[in-house]
C-alpha cells in the first residue's frame, strides 16, 4: 500500500500510541491512553463486595462506563448530567467496554470483588473506544495487581486469562485503513472496531455500512488490518505493563 | 451438518418466519413478523416534515425505536416509562434498526418526510432485534407506497435502493447455527447479528464473544450461514410485499 | 331506541366483543380483548412475594399498568419512556384499573403473592380502559388458577369473590349511547365509564361533563344502559373462562 | 338523620367552611378555602398569551395543579420535586380540577389569555381535592375580574357562565355522609365525589368502592346528599364573592 | 443614619416580624415567619430513626428544605416537581438551612431521631432564605422539645446548644441596609446572608458582589448592620418560644 | 506564625501552582490549573449568538458548569449523568464559578456572544472551587482574545474589566490556614472561600462554621490570609498569560 494519509501514515499504521500509568493518585488502576490527539483517561476502582444479585456467588464482577467532557470535540456537547439522561451513544460503548474487558477475567479468580473502569475522554479525535478499551486493560490490570498486594484477591490463581485491545478500521475511497482519526472517520464508507484478545482471537466485530453496504472481500480486508493493529497494541500494552509504575 | 436442534431444525435452517402485513389499521406500514415464538409488532408512521436541524435540506429522515412489552419474556422486567430512562439494550438496538434501514432510503428521493419505525415485541424467543429490522422493512415499504400513493413523496425516484434483512447467529458447542431461539442463545459462546441488503452485501456485523473469543475461521463459518439466511429472509419479504395489503 | 349509529349498532348495543385466552405463552395469563377495533393484550404475572409494606401481613397484592404503543391511536405520539415520564392519563387510568381488580380479590385468600396486570394498547378506538378492565378479569382469573394449580395459592378459599367487567357510556345529541368508539367519544357531551361486578353492583362510577353539564335524569339514564351492558360483558367473559384454554 | 359523629355533624352537615380572598398579595386570584381542618391555598395566575397549540384560535386557556406541602399530613410525605415525578394521585386531582373550572368557562369569551389555578394544601384533614375546587372557582372569578378591570379580557361576554364547587359524599357503617374528614374517609365502604354548577347540574361524579361494591340506593342517596351539600358551597362561594376585596 | 427607605424604616432597621408557632396541626414544630410581606412556613417533622449511613452512630440528623409556591412570587414559576428536577437556587438555600441549623444542634443528646425541617415560601419579597432559617429555629425548638416530651430523647443533655438566626444585609447607592425587601434586594450591589448564634458568633457569612466588587470597609459596615439585626431577631424568636403554644 | 504543616508549608503559604494554557486543542481557551494534587481542567467555550432570554439585548452571556470526574477523589463516586440529576454540591459551585466570572466581565463590550466555561476536576485534594475560578479566569482570557481576534468581539472595549482569582481559608486548631487540601479541609472548624478582584475588591465571601462558630476576629484573620493569597494567585495568573500560548 503507498497510499499516504493527511497524517502522513500509510493505511496500515497506527498513529502514534502512548499509555502513561498512574496518572492520577487515587485510583487502583489509572491510565491515560493517547492515540495520536485522541486521549482518554482510564480510571480503575477497586472495591470489596459485589452488586447484591452477584452475592455469595464466589464471582466478581467488572463493569465500565465512559463519557465525553463537554468540550473533548470541536462543539460542545451539553453534558449528560444536565440533560438528566445518557444518551444511547453513550450506553452503548460503555457496554462494549465492559464486555471487551469481562472477556478476560476469570470472574471466579477476581472473588467477591468489583472493579469499575471509568474512561473520560478529555480529547476526542477518532477513536475513543478502541483507545478506551486499550488503555481500560491497562488500567484493569493495575487494579488486579493491587487487590492481588493487598490481599482483596486470593486464591492464587490466575484472574487476567488474557489481555485485550480494540482499533477501528475503515474503507476510505475504496482504501481500507488502521485507526482512523475524526477527519477519516466521517469520510468512511465502512467504519469497524475490532477487539482482539492478546493471543489474537476475536472478542467484538463491529462492523457498520456508513455510507455504501460492504462484500466479503472488504470485510476480509478490514480484518486483516485490524487484528494487524490490535497485535501492535498488545506489544503497547506488555510494555508499558512491564515498566515500574 | 447432521446435529439436530431441540426444536427439530437443522443448523443452517431458520425458524417458521411470517409476515403479516395491515396487521393494526392505523398506521401508513404495520406489520407483525414472527420468526417461532419472537412476535414483533412494526408500524411505520410516515409524517410530512423534518425535524428542525433537517429542514431546508430536501431530505427525508427515518428512525426508530424499539421496545419490549413488561412480560414479552419469561419473567416480567419492568416498563422503562416507569423507570423514567431508556436501558442500553433499548437504546442500543433502537439505533441499530434505524441504521439497517437508512442503509436502503435514498434521503433525498424520499423529500422532506419523516418515518418513523416502532418496533414492539409482543413475544420474545430470542432474536428480537434481527426480526425486528427484518419486519421493519416490509413496514417501510409499505409507508414509503402509501407516502407515494398520497402524493407526499414527489419526483419519481426510488426511496428504497435495496431491501435489508437480519438474522443472528452463533456457536453452540462448536458448532455454528442460524437464527437463534432463547434457549440457544444462553448457550452461545459467541453470538453474531448481521443485517445484509437484498443484493446479498452487508450493511452490520456485530459479533460478540459471549463465553470464549473466537477465531477467523469460526468468523467465516458464522457469516456465510448469516448471508444465506438473510437471503431466505429476503425472498419471503418480497413474498409478502406481493401479497395484496 | 331507533336511533341508528355509524357502525349500524342500536344506541344500546355494544360493538363485537371477543376474548381471546392465552394469546403469549410467557404470561400466567394472557387475553386479547376486543371491542370493536379497540384492541388491548392484557398480561397476568402472576409471583411469590409482595412488596417490602406487606410483608408478613399475610395477604397478597394485585395491580395494573396501563399503557397505549406509539402508533395504537391515529397519530403518533411519544413514547413515555422516551420522554421519561408517565403522563397523567395513564397515571389515572392504570390506578383505575388496579383498583376495578382488587374490588374482587380477596387478598388473604391470594396470601403473600403478588400479581400484576399489564394491559397494553395495541390499537384503540375509543373504550380503552373499559376494554382493558374487562380483558384484564380474565386474565387474572387464568392466572389465579395457575398459582392455585402450582401450589402457590393454598388454603382452599376462593381468591376472587365475584367478577369485574366495564363499559362506557355517553350522550350523543341527547341520546345515551354505550360503548363509543373514538369518533362517537369525542362528541359526546357526557362521558361515562362504569365498572360493575357480576352480580351487577357498581364499583366505580366516573362521570364527566365534557362539553355541558348533565342532570339527574341523564345520569339515570346512562347508568341503566351501562348496567346492562356489563351483564352482557359478564356473560361474555363467563363463556371465555369455560372455554379450555 | 340522627346519627352524630365525632366531630358532632349529622350526617348530612358540612364542616365550618371559610373562603379568605387576596390571602396573598402577588397573584390575581388568591384563596385560602378551609373545610374545617382542612386548608388549601388556590391561587390564580392571570397571563396573556395561550400554550404554542391554541394559539391564533381566539380562545383561552385555563389549568390546575394541585400538590400538598410535605407535611399536610400526618406523617411527612416525600417532595415530588426531590423525587423528580409527579404521583399519580396528584395527576389525577390536577387533572380532575382542571376540567370542573373548564367546565364553566367560555374560552371565547376569554379570549388568548390563560389562567392557572395552584391549589397547595397547607394542611390536609379530608376533602382536599373538592375543598380546592371550592376555592379555585372562587380564586378563577377574582383573576377573571382582574383580567376584565385591566382591559385584558375584552369583548364584554360573560368568562364564567356559572360557578362550580364539589363536597365528598361516602358511606359509613351504612349511612350516607356528607363531607368526610381524614378519619371518615378511611373507615369509609364508598366514596364518592361530586362537582356539580352553581345551578345545580353535575359536571363530575366519581365514585369508588373503597372496601365493599354499592348498589344503586346508595348511589342514589349519596348524589342525593352531595347536591344538598354542593348547593350550601355554592351559596357560600357567591356570599364570599359579594365581600369586598 | 437619616435615609428613609421606601417603607419608611432607617437602614438598620429591620421590617415588622412575627413568629406564630403551631400554625399548622400534624407537624411537631409549626411555623409561621413573616419578615413584612415575605411569608414562609416552617414545619419540623420528628421521626425515630436516622437514615442508614447513620445508623449505629448513637448520633440524631437533622436536614432542610427549601421551596417556594409557584405564586409566591411576582410572575408564576412552573414547579420544580413538574419539571422533574430542582434548581441551583433551591438546593442552595436548603443546604444553606440544613446547615445553620446543625450548627447548634448536639446530635449525640439528638440521638437517633431525625427532624426535617420544610421551609415553603407562601409568599416572597426578600430575604426568604434568613426568614427561613429564624423560623426554622423556632419549629426545631418546638419539635425537640415535642421529642423530649414523649421520650424520644432521653439522657437530658440538651440538644440546642444555642438558637441561630439570619438576616439579609446590602449596599444601595452606597449606604448599607439591613433586611432588604424584594425592590432593594434587585437594586442592591453587594448582597449578603449573615446567619448568627443567640450568643453573636457567625456560622455563615455569605456576600455577593451583584453589581460592583466591594472593598473591607464596605464588608465591615455589613456585618456590624447584621450582627446587630440578628441580635434584635434573637430576642425575637426567645420571645415567641416563651409563650404557651 | 511558626507552625508548620503535614507538607511542609508555612499557615500563610500557598500549595505549589501551575496554570498550563492550551491543554487540550479544541476549545477556544483550555487551562488545566493544579493547586498541589488537586488538578482542574478549565476550558472556555466561545459561540455567536447568546440563550433566547438575552436575544437583541446586546450583551454577552458568561456561564459555568463544574463537575468531578467519579474518580477524582479517593473513593469512587457515582456519575451524575448516571443518577440522572445534578447534585446540591455541583450545582452550588457551578453558580459561584459562574458570578465570580460575570463580576469582570463587561456584557456590552462582549457582544451578543457566549462563553460556556467547564471545570472538570480530574483529581481532587481540597480547594477545588478555588482552583476552579482561579483557572477558568485565564481560559476566559484566552477565549477572549481568540474572540477579538477571530472578529467576535468588535467595538474595542475593553470586554474583562479585571481578573479574578480564590482560595480557601480555615481555622484549625486555632491556627487559620491558608489554601486547605482535604485532610485539613475536614478538620477545619471554620471553611471560608474568598474571591477577589485583581485589583483587591471582594466578589465573593462565603464563611461556614463547620465545626464551632467563630467570631469577628477569626473572621477578620481568615480575611487577611485570603486577601494575601489571591494577590498571590493573581500575580501567577499574569504571569501565565504573559506567555506565549
Amino acid at each position: 500500500m503507498t497510499t499516504t494519509r493527511a497524517d502522513g501514515r500509510t493505511p496500515d499504521q497506527l498513529r502514534p500510541v502512548t499509555i502513561t500509568r498512574g496518572w492520577t493518585r487515587n485510583a487502583e488502576g489509572s491510565v491515560l491512553v493517547e492515540f495520536g490527539d485522541t486521549r482518554v483517561l482510564c480510571t480503575a476502582s477497586f472495591t470489596d463486595g459485589v452488586p447484591r444479585w452477584k452475592k455469595g456467588s464466589g464471582e466478581g464482577w467488572v463493569t465500565a462506563e465512559y463519557a465525553m467532557l463537554p468540550r473533548a470535540t470541536n462543539e460542545r456537547s451539553q453534558r449528560e448530567s444536565v440533560k438528566g439522561k445518557i444518551g444511547g451513544r453513550t450506553h452503548e460503548i460503555s457496554r462494549l467496554i465492559g464486555r471487551a474487558l469481562r472477556a478476560v477475567v476469570d470472574v471466579t479468580a477476581l472473588g467477591e470483588n468489583t472493579i469499575v473502569l471509568d474512561c473520560d475522554v478529555l480529547q476526542a479525535d477518532g477513536g475513543t473506544r478502541t483507545a478506551a478499551i486499550t488503555g481500560a486493560y491497562v488500567a484493569l490490570a493495575d487494579a488486579v495487581a493491587w487487590g492481588t498486594r493487598h490481599g482483596h484477591v486470593t486464591g492464587g490463581k490466575k484472574v487476567l486469562t488474557d489481555s485485550v485491545a480494540a482499533v477501528s478500521v475503515g474503507i476510505i475511497d475504496g482504501v481500507p485503513m488502521l485507526d482512523l482519526p475524526y477527519v477519516e472517520d466521517v469520510r468512511a464508507d465502512t467504519d469497524m472496531n475490532v477487539v482482539t484478545t492478546g493471543s489474537g482471537a476475536f472478542v467484538e466485530v463491529q462492523g457498520t455500512a456508513e455510507h455504501a453496504p460492504f462484500d466479503r472481500a472488504e470485510l476480509d480486508a478490514l480484518l486483516d488490518l485490524a487484528t494487524a493493529g490490535t497485535a501492535e497494541l498488545t506489544r503497547i500494552q506488555r510494555e508499558a505493563l512491564e515498566r515500574a509504575l
